[in-house]
């Protein structure tokens, strides 16, 4: 044993490490927790380390340095991811701004002579960049299109959906949402880069890409699933905090929107990475601030400033605000079904009919996109520019090449405005900050906002589910933005109150649409505070969402739910249903039948197995010497093809191997094991065996789980739920009730103190194992030691000169 | 049956009530959490509901009104605590600084002609508040000392303190404060604040206290443990929400410090109080603008604006700004330290004496404080005013009767300040501001800082654990800032740079030491940015928390972790313990015996039973036609004596009550099972027993609770832990290996549609579970269904004409 590990150094620690990701937890599995594509589950490697003495005694003295090393490795990629997304949110944004930047300011050239001229141009620049973003979506990428936001969470609620953490997705979204929101169209950038930076996470996790040759087998150290789940949340929150520039709402974003499963020792690994994000981005933009990044580089760490706007409100104001909450709640729930509608109907009809079909689209709709934003200010009358006020440092109209207020857009004097093509003809951004800005009041005339208002919101819904990167934050916030400054100009009127700032309402319509569409609430809020820089509308910001979400909710469910639903990825809510309440664990699988295998299964028959049956699990039995039956582990059907792929553990005798030899070198590699991250892995079809394979057995000891997760089979289907769905499971088996209890475990027998000596507890614990009788049934306990035997043996003796 | 209902429609009604108030999550138990004093636990009523079918159906009827109801109930509830809270806070508010504020302005205008009559006065009025503070703890709510917070958090752990949310707590704890935080102790107001909450809360939950004859039977809507968990949870973060006038510090310190369970439908209704905190602490705030209440009314909304101050910082301020960071986590684990050595010193030496002994400690601590604060200003020679900035808002030295910087305090001339006085001769929340002020560079010396640093220190250690409402964080923000403030000085004259301000570096310096002292990351980041309203600032108070949080938990626990563990409250921590990982849930329970009681057991039985073994739970085991045995649910103890102490269910048969007649009038409320929030519950010497009583049987089926947990017995402690943690379990079972499988629930088992009519899937689960033939063991299957009768016989014929 000792020269083994002697020999095999290195296998020794790869072993090791392997088992060791979990442990700063304490834990040994429990997070198996992803599946393949489309509800086929495949459980991760989990195996129970049930070791020998030598094996114990030897990890008490070096378990805690993995430990601590495994710890400082997981801090290190939380940095990486850190920096990682931070750049990349730095190199989106400054493309896009210098793309749209370029295209505005070259535009307005132009329409100084001809407004057709103008126009043509725009809108082929326009088109030009939504094509190159639609071509690297269809040809390159196709699970880079949307937002991602669902699929994200359907990987951290367990769904692996194919492709989505891929190197080729990750280099689709970002240079398809330049293109797509450079190109002017109605989405966001920001859904985007919180799926960026899960794929960033996610590659970093599994030390690069195989296919581009950049993978390294030092840097597999998260092999298991709730590790590279750990590196995937803490990529979302980078994703929030590189795009809002706000890291405690991509903490919190990430905690309450994407994760299903959250651990406080996770939540201080996601704050460091969002506090390495913002101090990337601001480094990046200090930067920027001399000028070396052309278009870019105006704005601060706040991305809409509005801490100049109001100061107080008073109670008269409650009800508009209200009013306010209601009208997002309706126009966002009414967002989420036309969505919903259209997406169905792109998925079923159009989409089907191909990738050209997709471009065509996404061109056509870059094209109306511009015309309209182009075209209708176009139509609209230009207003006089208010009489200047001396403090006021807003100039009107807003000086050539320059962003702000008031655009002078097809006006026929000196001092006018065009208030439609101050929000239209203008990138997003700065639309949002003209609608959100103070000190402005009448910018805008009530007919401009509502035919903005309805212009963007079809516009919007159009867009969305098109083959580019698309997020739904900024229409949202446009839209928001606009029939919340339409009621702040009513309210204005109304009262007569100086104080009141149409700009206020803007943030608070934003609030309530995002609220109403996307149903969060505290990182929300948070988000909203840290995007505008005014903790003071924290109270209200809080009510208007709290009334948005609560209209919203009555009539359908948020955006990422509802989309994660039409795109078939089943997650599993926090809560159970109603209808559990009266079922038990026996109603839940029906009169599905269960396929146990033996402990020594012949070859032939585990294929036949695979073949006939779609689980992706199977029970494990065992027969005493009496004749009684026991169950003795869960065995993944992709263990199993694993273990046929390679053929080596096939033995001639169909007995338990331990009975043969005294111990067989283990022929694998535990990272056989580990399914890569967003790949079908291996199917039945793949394994071809001679007849003289099929004749032979394997002995499964080695390679199960043996210890599941067991409720009894008249349990109320609620508690099966909560224990399935807290603990994040894949399997649970369903017993016959037991016949006898041997203990009851109760918080004081958990109470375990950190300052006992650790080898002494191992070292009673093993004592008590070997040697306590269990007064009842010594049977059963001296049995299950035998179960354990060959996996000790089985595990630890291992000899192999391969891989 | 009907008529039954028709007659009881009360008890019907509240009936389903005592089963709903979990229904809003469908779960039927569960969260079966709390246990009363000292580690003795007590699960409260987890009644599984299996209906018979003429309920089911009525309840499929009614069902989804109920929980519409209760839902709405919970949310009232949520409103009522956030009125409660906020009005509490602003009562405490304005008492502390009218008396404050009464006390200084006295002091101030006597020292004009007499320093020694002032410091007598001073000393006098401390004295006096003081001792008032410490005499209603000692004589009337002891439960109200300290913060409280390690006691909710214990509570919401699943830990029931004696006392903690008592009426008389919650007026000890308001009433204290004032004495205590007016009174010039080196305490605050704010974690006191916290318990206040919880208390109000729990006090709404169930319908005010007995004692005090407020209560009303019609408020009882929450009786299952979980709901009363979420409503402290609610209070807790209202609590917070008002102490800070941080509506979303509130919602996360919830989240992260004190919940241990966390669902997602928590956070937004503890959101919701959060913000109705907010909006009645800003209407009473605005309605005191007037001057209506005294001293109290010069703040706003966000307590310590710091927003005036440093815009950008550099990069080589990171290296300053890292040392705090690291004085942070030093210093802060020393007072984790101190404080928990001199608690352990109060508690087993000082305090046993007596009341009287902690009054005098308290009266002497006050008149040390009052002679440290008046005596050592004195001591310090005045500095002249700075060169008077013409824009500069600040006047020097403060005009007398205002709150400012620069206090003139035993200064011979006329433009002369006591840098001293100005942090210690104030209130501690002047004493902040004035720290945290930006552009009053060279305001302090570092001669004074030091002194004040090291006095206050020693001062907070010293105070800690004293018989009075006392809070952290006010006391660790005046530590941090004070050598915040010193390292800023240093930097300012290293850097020579003009942006530079000395209350960035006091602001962060407070953040490191909360950081280091309490161990809170991302609710603490918030609450920071909230008091000071400086976004700008929030990736350097991560950075500096993360540091400081790093450093301090390389020394011990946090504060609050610590103080637990010294009070007794066993909190069960997040993760498993490292030695866990070789031990399985056999070694947990260790050789302790387990108790069974049998379906039908002799009253004597379970009196001896209930003497001789302290156990809080027991299995209750019926023995099949052929002599096999079944387990068929736990027992708890607390159920058992109510059943020991009304005696109505006693019978003289041994057999089960279903084989002698049909049905059974169940002759308890149901709210006879819920134990009082922090009371003992019944004892077994409270139970006398006739001899006649001893020799009759009670048949427990109907009392049990027939699906708790159960685990194998070689399951990994690891995997017990997460489950029995994550779940918030009291008892968990412990079994041997099933001998056979009858199914496996993955994820599609469990994703029901909501589209599905209920009645017709509960239709079709009762058909299946009464005509599905197991095909390997019927016996069992047959039996469990005869297990199952007599509850529903039992829980539903109910006919009883008391209470």
């Amino acid at each position: 044993m000792l020269s083994n590990q002697l020999q095999n150094g290195m296998e020794t620690a790869n072993l090791l490490w392997s088992r060791i990701p979990n442990s700063e937890d304490g834990e040994l599995d429990g997070g198996t927790l992803l599946s393949t594509s489309d509800g086929g589950n495949v459980e991760s490697l989990d195996y129970e380390v049930i070791e020998n003495y030598e094996y114990r005694e030897e990890q008490a003295q070096r378990g805690k340095l993995y430990v601590g090393f495994i710890v400082v490795v997981k801090w290190f990629f939380a940095l990486l991811i850190g920096i990682g997304t931070g750049l990349a949110a730095v190199f989106i944004n400054i493309s896009v701004e210098n793309f749209a930047g370029w295209k505005f300011s070259l535009t307005f050239a132009i329409i100084q002579k001809s407004y057709f001229a103008g126009f043509v141009l725009y809108v082929l620049i326009n088109l030009a960049l939504v094509f190159s973003s639609v071509y690297i979506i269809t040809h390159f990428a196709p699970a880079a299109a949307g937002s991602g936001i669902p699929e994200i969470k359907g990987y951290l609620n367990g769904v692996d959906i194919h492709g989505i953490l891929l190197f080729r997705t990750l280099i689709g979204k970002i240079f398809g949402s330049i293109g797509s929101v450079g190109g002017g169209l109605a989405l966001g950038k920001e859904g985007p880069l919180v799926h960026t930076g899960a794929c960033i996470a996610s590659l970093f996790g599994q030390g690069g890409t195989t296919k581009y040759h950049v993978s390294s087998r030092w840097l597999q150290f998260f092999q298991s699933d709730r590790d590279r789940r750990d590196l995937v949340t803490c990529g979302c929150a980078a994703g929030v905090a590189a795009a809002f520039r706000a890291p405690v709402g991509g903490v919190l974003f990430a905690l309450e929107e994407v994760t299903s499963w959250w651990r406080s020792q996770l939540m201080w690994r996601v704050f460091f990475t969002s506090a390495i994000v913002a101090v990337v981005v601001r480094t990046a933009m200090g930067w920027c601030k001399s000028g070396k990044c052309g278009h870019f580089g105006s704005g601060g760490f706040i991305i809409w400033d509005v801490s100049d706007g109001q100061e107080d409100y008073s109670f008269e104001e409650l009800l508009p605000m209200a009013f306010i909450g209601v009208i997002g709640g309706l126009l966002g729930a009414l967002f989420n079904q036309l969505t919903l509608y259209i997406t169905y109907w792109r998925r079923n009809h159009l989409h089907k009919k191909g990738t050209r079909v997709k471009i065509i689209e996404a061109c056509l709709i870059s094209v109306i996109t511009s015309a309209v934003s182009f075209g209708l200010p176009l139509l609209r009358k230009c207003s006089p520019c208010p009489e200047s006020d001396t403090d006021s440092s807003i100039e009107c109209p807003r000086p050539p090449g320059m962003y702000g207020n008031y655009v002078s857009f097809f006006c026929g004097k000196e001092k006018e405005y065009n208030d439609l093509a101050t929000i239209f003809f203008n990138t997003q951004d700065d639309a949002i900050r003209n609608l959100f800005s103070a000190k402005t009041i009448h910018e805008f005339s009530a007919q401009s906002l509502l035919t903005f208002l309805v212009m963007f919101y079809t516009l919007a819904v159009l867009t969305f589910g098109t083959a580019v990167p698309a997020g739904q934050f900024v229409p949202g916030i446009m839209i928001g933005s606009t029939y919340g400054r339409l009621v702040g100009m009513f309210v204005v009127n109304f009262y007569k109150k100086l104080n009141i700032e149409e700009g206020t309402y803007a943030l608070l319509g934003a609030a309530s649409f995002l609220g109403g569409s996307m149903r969060m609430t505290v990182s929300l809020c948070v988000i909203m505070v840290e995007i505008t820089n005014n903790l003071k509308l924290l109270p209200l910001i809080m009510l208007v969402l709290l009334i948005s979400k609560a209209v919203g909710d009555a009539f359908n469910e948020g955006l990422y739910e509802e989309q994660a639903r039409l795109k078939g990825i089943p997650l599993l809510e926090s809560k159970p249903k109603y209808q559990m309440r009266t079922m038990t664990a026996k109603d839940a699988f029906g009169n599905q039948k269960v396929v146990s295998l033996p402990r020594v299964a012949k070859v032939a028959d585990i294929v036949s197995i695979l073949r006939s049956s779609k689980h992706n699990g199977f029970p494990v039995i065992d027969h005493k010497r009496n004749g009684e039956t026991l169950v003795v582990g869960l065995m993944l059907r992709s263990h199993l093809l694993v273990l046929l792929q390679s053929k080596v553990d096939f033995q001639h005798s169909p007995l338990p191997f331990d009975s043969l030899s005294g111990s067989r070198p283990i022929s694998h590699n535990f990272t056989e094991f580990v399914k890569p991250v967003s790949s079908k892995g291996i199917s039945i079809e793949d394994i071809h065996l001679s007849s003289d394979d099929s004749e032979m057995y394997i002995d499964l000891a080695p390679f199960l789980n043996p210890s599941p997760y067991v409720v009894p089979e008249d349990m109320s289907l609620t508690k099966v739920y909560n224990l399935f769905r807290q603990l994040g499971l894949r399997h649970l088996f369903v017993a016959p009730r037991p016949s006898r209890i041997v203990g009851l475990i109760t918080r004081k027998d958990l109470l375990i103190e950190d300052g006992e000596d650790t080898a002494n507890v191992e070292l009673q614990s093993t004592s008590v194992r070997l040697h306590r009788h269990d007064p009842r049934g010594p049977g059963t306990s001296v049995r299950s030691l035998d179960v354990e035997r060959p996996l000790l043996n089985g595990l630890l003796a291992q000899d192999r000169p391969s891989n």
